[in-house]
């Protein structure tokens, strides 16, 4: 493996604004295990947090890289676990095998960490890496990565749900929680489920959804894609809720099915049960030729809006 | 906190068929993290091995100890991930600490091991705990919990599925892959959407389940009846899947939604996309009166029945 650096990389690739923002640039190894840098990117965020998908899709943009020498280099799972709220700043990843394997399915373990005062440059060389300098670990993760050319088998899909229909949708800005990432993506969303003024909404959110630049989505993206949605819950609307609330993730779970072809995805997102202010989120992902490209299922909280930012959700 | 033997646990207690066998024991603290010692009782298996829901529940039951100390003493959800094959033998568990808290949620991992060559007895005492004789990391586990007593906010429960009615239910003996937990469980499935002779069947596994000793379900066997089903695609036929199958679970999550009430429970699996022989199971378990308490998700592989036991699955 070499040292890549963030400025070489910047230099060297031709880049979107996705690819820019999620890059973790392997440092090497310490303790047995393999670090990567990067920084989260202000303009993806919700209030003063990074956007969870968007946190998923570092977390997994490491992964890429850790089995990219491996026999194994497609993903077929990732979980992800929020231990505490992620900074607008650097970050370290650790990335470690759980389980390897010459032809099988292959495990690792990442944990994303941060300073307690973290800086806005991300380190660029593993001799600056002090691992107790970073001692707030905000991620634990865990993925099965294996190699979709050698997986066979029946294939049936039973009762498979059809893609809501793009005839719903109505393009949006995406403007929820003071969020940064309004303007890096194109947003249908069926507002039919949203509240009015007058009736509560149903926590159910369908919409198409494609990256501003063009980026068309891959497998690397599907994690954001699959948290990047109006909670359900908030469609409820603020009578309902009792106010402007944040939906934080506890942990989240994509199931890798199909690689998606085309530029946009369409997906639904539905939170059937919500007890006691926690609640699930079931999603599915397809492409734009109809394919089901992921499913996902969450574990989310409804808190008020200020654990998240001293800065009003509607501005 | 005290060490448990296993012998003190069996005398001092009265206890339930399901109570031993997932029986754990706190041995003491090793390099930070506290381990516990188990054995898989053979009448809990599926051809040679352990059953996957039942191996669920020892961790957990590693992890309600782990907890009943600490402010959460509560679960609130589950993911497993399974390594490679248990071996019907003794097992050592290691928990600890991913993130703390005093009120809100904690979580925890456990690593389960076991030896290359287990022996028969679990070890009683922290001094015969040699973590490298345990060299084969069995499961992944990692848990948040919490008290349900201080959660609050909304309950919502929209399109909530309805418990399949029992009057669908056949009383049968769980006779699956020369499964010796048969005469443990009272199991009344759904048989219309098993195959027959002529017909192809449907990977939809309804049923409702209790214990046949009359333990009642709790939170703890949660994760053994998440698991515990014909597995969906298995209902498809020999003919369909062109022979006599294994389902290994890769992993499984459970997420925790209430305490069950009653003697028995409902459950609704179904495996909506099976694609290349990998395949998610989607589940819902409710309790006697109703009420959901628990949902599931698990992806896991068809392969021949030979790579879990040279015994024919139907004998």
């Amino acid at each position: 493996m070499t040292t890549q650096t963030t400025n070489s990389r910047v230099l060297s690739e031709p880049s979107s604004q996705f690819d820019d923002a999620i890059k973790t640039s392997f440092l090497g190894i310490r303790d047995g295990k393999c670090v990567y840098s990067g920084m989260f990117e202000k303009n993806w965020r919700v209030g003063d947090v990074p956007h969870g998908g968007y946190v998923a899709s570092c977390v997994l943009n490491a992964f890429r890289q850790y089995f990219e020498k491996r026999p194994q280099t497609d993903p077929v799972s990732l979980n992800i676990f929020f231990l505490s709220k992620n900074i607008i700043a650097e970050f370290i990843i650790e990335v470690w095998s759980v389980k390897d394997s010459k032809k099988g399915y292959a495990l690792a373990y990442a944990a994303l960490r941060q300073k307690k005062i973290p800086s806005q440059i991300p380190i660029i060389s593993i001799d600056d890496y002090n691992p107790s300098d970073y001692s707030e670990q905000r991620i634990h993760a865990i993925t099965t990565f294996g190699d979709y050319a050698t997986e066979n088998g029946l294939t049936l899909l039973t009762e498979p749900t059809v893609p809501p229909s793009r005839s719903a949708f109505t393009l949006k800005d995406f403007s929820i929680g003071n969020a940064g990432l309004g303007p890096l993506i194109v947003w249908q969303p069926d507002l039919s489920y949203f509240s009015t003024e007058i009736t509560p909404g149903k926590p159910i959110a369908n919409h198409s959804i494609a990256f501003a630049d063009g980026r068309k989505p891959d497998v690397w993206s599907l994690p954001y894609f699959a948290d990047m949605f109006y909670p359900p819950p908030a469609l409820l609307g603020r009578d309902t809720l009792g106010g402007d609330m944040w939906f934080p993730t506890m942990q989240m779970e994509v199931q890798f099915k199909s690689v998606p072809v085309g530029r946009d995805m369409v997906c639904a997102f539905k939170s059937r049960h919500i007890i006691n202010g926690r609640f699930d989120v079931d999603g599915e992902l397809w492409d734009e030729e109809g394919t089901l490209v992921a499913t996902t299922r969450h574990q989310c909280l409804i808190v008020p809006w200020s654990r998240n930012s001293s800065i009003p959700a509607r501005l």
